[in-house]
């Protein structure tokens, strides 16, 4: 990868159906130097999210402002500061935050920008995911919305996921009887071996009635990554109390008309609830996951569940990846990698 | 009315569409006597509420058992113990509780008949209404699941019914902003005189564009009596941490496939709640409700909308008129009425 260039993946055509290559377009420009205030960052690491398939369809979602065809794609990730004009940030600190799906960034550091430093020891590569979006997703989704006591039964869909891996773990964690829902059956012993009590294959089981079957006395709290048909099992299945935490819906990304939700009343007879929930609502409170995130990590109940697709040429496949249900937890491209192993900064890039 | 004889309204046939008099059958039979354990009420007033169709319809809904053609019609309200030979109920009692549509019931007040005793002073016929199921589904629904605060806005559909005319007040004691939804130009004034901030009429007024004008910062609790497209259209217009209190679905009742619910995801951007709700599931907290309830309207505060039916043939139609909207408040049969009204009890019903 050119180190002397920024080198930027931009929206070519709006996609339809699964992104293709056709929908990206590489382009090339200088590095940005940072003014007076702002700081320059290199990509270490970016984070691949299914949310970045609204993105790059313009839709207003998901905290980051809409997008136009020749923009630079959204994207989260991990980066050094390698020069600053900025009180804050120092060259060397490494720090997670909105990059973009770029090599280089300059940022003001400001509210829309706010750039988290990374624990000390922490691997750099977390903050892209289990420490990062992917981590919170799940934290915020499942402690705070979901509010899990031990002994509950817990259901996650999409659970071999970047987040649904993470819910599956952290739910263990607490003591909860966890039931997984995945495609495939290497999936399916993914999530035994995260801690599922039972897992349910949808590309091979009839959903519904496995659910029925496995949660005899109803299901305490859903943590919802897919929406549609499988929400609406889950619905006829509530313990009393229920929660259920609306934090994706990847069923609904490919589908031309909406799932209609025809039995959301079931939530009366139990005194259930549907709790929505954005993690970009809970950014005051980020330090704060990644910290807990990251002790359990290092303590090593919390196993983070990763690929990691090599160089930044390939973000669009790693994205297009996670449509075709072949990928499995939290999916991660590695621009640079951690700092030890990045190439030195040229010259050029550091004149302010 | 004959004081002779049990008189009962039972289900000729399931109803489609409103009920019509050919699904009622009217049943004469000897009034019950107590035996051991048991006492014998007489009937003062019933509650009239929507529920009660889906009993005749047989559903397995309102935690009540279902019925067949031929069983007597589920129906709570207030009556008078005339005789007793249980220890906890004495000639004289005034309570509150599953009656049936009857004359006449006996009781062994076991658990899935608890009748709560009227709060002393408190006029008979609130607990058939602001007092009894209506009062305890607004009190319940708004403040333990809706959870207003001082200043919100809350929105209040079927808001000039049994149960809305009762939110709507509550609502403004707490504080709150509060607009109705209701139908027709009398019963938008109503509104306005129970101490709504504003009033929409759905019959004649587009509702999802009037809720936008109202709402500019958003619905913080929405009671929902209705369902469908107003539901819908509460979704595109909430506030920050919006709670939707899901009550009724008195638009579902008569609709032939159900509405499919396609943009319940609206709750993830505010992180937002929809909390179904049953209000046997506060069972345990009745009298609790009963007691502030009637604390309200001892002050003032409360002014129980109510039209009240005269006589025990007119079950049927009271129960018609619910569903064809010309009912405004609560609705309640006076089967016998107060005490002091009544009929002396005949010898030859008091031969224990």
């Amino acid at each position: 990868m050119r180190e002397d260039v920024n080198l930027q993946w931009r929206i070519a055509a709006r996609p339809q159906g699964n992104v293709r290559s056709e929908d990206f377009e590489l382009h090339e420009c200088p590095v940005p130097q940072p003014g007076d205030g702002e700081f320059l960052l290199r990509t270490l690491y970016l984070g691949v999210r299914p949310v970045m398939r609204m993105y790059m369809q313009g839709l207003p979602a998901a905290g980051e402002t809409p997008l136009d065809i020749g923009d630079v794609i959204h994207g989260r990730g991990v980066g050094q500061v390698v020069a600053s004009r900025h009180a804050d940030y120092q060259p060397g600190d490494i720090v997670q935050g909105q990059l973009g799906w770029q090599t280089w960034k300059v940022s003001r550091g400001s509210a829309a920008e706010r750039f988290i430093k990374m624990p000390a020891g922490a691997p750099c590569v977390h903050g892209a995911g289990a420490t990062g979006m992917n981590g919170f997703s799940a934290y915020f989704g499942l402690l705070d919305c979901g509010r899990p006591q031990a002994g509950e039964t817990v259901l996650v869909s999409a659970a071999a996921g970047g987040v649904g891996s993470t819910v599956v773990q952290l739910a263990r964690i607490l003591g909860c009887r966890v039931i997984g829902i995945a495609g495939g059956a290497a999936k399916c012993r993914l999530l035994q071996q995260l801690g599922c009590a039972a897992s349910i294959d949808y590309k091979n089981e009839a959903v519904a009635a496995r659910i029925a079957e496995l949660c005899p006395d109803g299901i305490d709290v859903y943590f919802d990554n897919v929406g549609g048909e499988t929400l609406s099992a889950v619905l006829e299945n509530l313990a009393m109390h229920a929660r259920i935490v609306l934090c994706g819906s990847i069923s609904e990304y490919m589908r031309d008309t909406p799932f209609g939700l025809t039995n959301y009343t079931r939530l009366r007879a139990v005194n259930g609830c549907m709790q929505g929930f954005f993690v970009y609502n809970y950014a005051e409170r980020f330090a704060e996951a990644g910290r807990r995130l990251a002790d359990w990590i290092s303590s090593g109940q919390l196993q983070p569940v990763q690929s990691i697709v090599e160089g930044f040429e390939n973000m669009p496949q790693a994205l297009a990846d996670l449509y075709d249900g072949s990928n499995a937890g939290i999916q991660i491209c590695r621009v640079r990698g951690e700092p030890s192993e990045c190439a030195p900064v040229p010259d050029n890039v550091l004149q302010p």
